[in-house]
């Protein structure tokens, strides 16, 4: 009655009884080359090479209950907590989610780091996305249909919890192993308590870059976002898009909107098709021996205010196992920028391996 | 000859021969709310959402030495090492333990914070108790007669290390299944060599809470207190009570004295008992299917120089699983500080994992 | 075809089909004495207590592919990332790593920090070696003959990466299991981009005190260094040296030499001859339950700048077995900075666990 297994990019699980404990983690190294005014702010070119993500959780199951804790070492010194929550499944097709989570918005958020096809995410996603934080979310997740609300902690309001509600629904009118086609809805409402919001400024999605658009400050009493997501895959095809729209409210100042989509386009050369589960993608799953290939591309525009930047992206995949996968991007990025015109283009490399 | 092992509440463990390697954890998460001047410093209210303790621990045992390391992920960014020890048992009944660990003082103390009854331990257990520091403790543990004694590095005095001693032993005349008598002494003596002794600063038992009892700054030569330890417990009642008595050595200046108790009744409404062994007690683990139900009462007293605070705290704690536990605390607070009264009240909720 | 292994000093190893996964870890406790200005910096005694290593790692295996994450717990909250690297095992003898790992310079600096027989490396080793840092390596590896050369990112030089070209070889004309004679060779150059070479500034062998000789800073464009390795193993006797020499060069101003060796001699009381494989040596490993005894003597000598410091250690290491080690090591020392001389004494206690 004792169980051991040791999983590609599933981690390490061992079962005793109704008790399971499981340890795994992540490592992502890139190497990023650009040059011009759109990534180095200035005429000259740069470099850099960083551990983007290097994670070790330990999670565990117990009946109805089960709860993760992962660090997230950083280069500097510090350790994120990637997560740290407990969830309780007793409550038939309910799922409780306390502590530290990601909360439900975007598609492209709800797919893991390790699935995501390009490196980075598209900046109206890193724009408006809350991410992971402190709070509790209720949801249900089937193949066709699920949703999940949540109110989270977003910092101090005069010694109260500043509070964000989030919440998002998907409907999959088709899920067949061959083909599916998603619809996806996102909210979510925050206090910022007239601090600033520092989320709308986004480098053009290469993570190393030195300049960032958006860089006038947007001060506000609370922020309003919807999106909306449609995706479609058909074998070894697989395309999503989603459209963003959010409100600074600037209580007695001017409100300020922040809005943005993308859309993006690949194809498994070797043939595999994009996993889908539950309202989210998974990573491509190599059927041979000699791993899988994929290409894509990535069309991203963002207007934080009245700025404005978009980026396209080109890039191949391989994928060595469940375990390895080697990333290369080319990146064509603008931005304008009190109404000054920046470009510049950059190539990023990632090493990825999931334990 | 290889034996694996996940078990709720004490972590996966894999043994080959005679050596053995354990991973696990915990997960606190705490949401509290509180009102008035005895936790906001104000006459407002506030609430605040904490990760209270994140840990991944890795131990091994090999013949007669064991070793633990434990790293406990803040909020902040920082990572504090909760335990990083080595143990040797090979002296008959004998235990040597060198580098981080909990130095021997207080019942409640010594008790787990996974196992402590309330959320949160009492203001003078945590203005007196030292925690867990650098050194080296000698012990000896059996069913009825613990003690252990060290010597510890408590920071820097001029150069040298500025030494604590601290030992506590215990004395349980009862201890069958359904009743345990104990009674337990300590001592300390910290060297604070001119600096301050800020443990003295307490929160009204709500760790959220911005207020502080004890602001006047105490500093010293060195510390030295006592204290005393009484617990009883039968079927599903258990009782425990604290007595201490401190010192702060001003040096030419004036000593300060800190003092303060606690007495803790509870009761398990499902039946089970509160395990005790070797000195400390253990939290109830849940017989039936659907859990163990406990409520409990605590007064505590605490006076660090010429200010003095109470807290009254009434609980309940649900236990799911030997995994999973889920507090609720209400604690009316009262301190004064400077001859000015502030008073106020507090809910605290807590949810718990233990890998 | 579910394998699971706890190995003393190897981690608990769990493996499914061709998937490994390994949690493991080290823990080093030191208590350190020192008198005397070469320790101190002034006429009065010192002494400390320091957790020198606490590490939790995960590491995989799958295929050709295998990675590690491991996180070092400092004693301030910080927490390094010892190794974060993704390896490539699938060109016949060739190994690719990439990411953050230890760069191949110097036989002191190759062996482990469980398994090299002082508490701490020289000062000559500490000076010169890069250590682990982000970069792409590339190797072979067989009991005669070892290479390994790599290409880093030394941080930041006008917004681009600055290189660092690392590369070593080793050539063991006797490798028996009784005996084995050892030659190496090693060259680094790095870009400095005119900051200061901190690396210099060294500790006489003591990693708590509070005086480093080196103190004057010695600024440059770039540093270049080469070292010379001999070991010779002979049954219980082992015997190693290294000589090192490198240049800042100064670019518009003076350029600084830096040079240093050391030679050190052990005898294991107790019969054990120290491993060797592939380059770099291993720590003892005790035959009998007793535990094995190791005696060692060490001559370092550095010279950084017009500075100079030697370091005389007498040690005495305990191997209780795979796992445990506990080391003393006593060392003279003596500095010459800035023509003013100072010398000191120091005893290191180090207690050593490896999961």
């Amino acid at each position: 009655e004792s169980e051991v297994k040791a999983k590609a990019g599933g981690g390490a699980k061992f079962k005793t009884d109704d008790v399971s404990i499981k340890v795994g983690g992540r490592l992502m190294y890139d190497i990023d080359w650009f040059d011009d005014e759109a990534f180095t702010g200035n005429t000259g070119s740069g470099s850099d090479s960083e551990l983007r993500r290097a994670r070790i959780y330990v999670s565990g199951e117990f009946g109805n209950w089960e709860a993760k804790v992962q660090g997230d070492f950083k280069d500097d010194g510090d350790t994120a907590l990637s997560d740290a929550y407990i969830q309780y499944n007793g409550w038939d097709d309910l799922e409780l989610v306390l502590g530290k989570h990601k909360e439900p918005f975007g598609l492209e958020e709800q797919t893991s780091s390790k699935d995501i096809t390009a490196i980075e995410r598209t900046m109206i996603t890193n724009a408006l996305a809350p991410g992971k934080n402190y709070g509790a979310s209720l949801g249900s997740f089937s193949d066709e249909f699920t949703w999940m609300v949540g109110l989270y902690d977003h910092g101090d309001e005069g010694g109260n919890i500043a509070t964000g509600v989030t919440g998002r629904m998907t409907f999959a009118p088709v899920v067949t192993k061959n083909q599916v086609l998603h619809f996806g809805a996102g909210f979510r409402q925050s206090r910022l308590a007239g601090n600033e919001y520092g989320d709308a400024d986004q480098r053009l999605e290469i993570h190393t870059a030195d300049e960032k658009v958006g860089s006038s400050s947007i001060v506000g009493e609370s922020i309003t976002a919807y999106n909306f997501e449609v995706a479609y895959a058909a074998g070894p095809f697989h395309a999503q898009a989603e459209f963003f729209d959010a409100e600074v409210d600037g209580g007695f100042n001017a409100d300020t909107d922040i809005s943005g989509y993308y859309a993006q386009f690949g194809y498994v050369l070797t043939g595999e098709s994009r996993p889908y589960s539950k309202g989210k993608f998974k990573r491509v799953s190599p059927k041979g021996e000699n791993g899988a290939w994929e290409m894509f591309g990535r069309f991203s525009q963002y207007e934080p205010g009245s700025d404005e930047a978009d980026a396209v992206t080109l890039g191949l995949n391989y994928y060595a196992s469940k375990a390895v996968r080697v990333g290369v991007n080319y990146v064509m990025g603008d931005m304008t920028e009190g109404g000054v015109n920046k470009d510049g283009n950059a190539i990023a490399v990632r090493f990825q391996y999931v334990f």
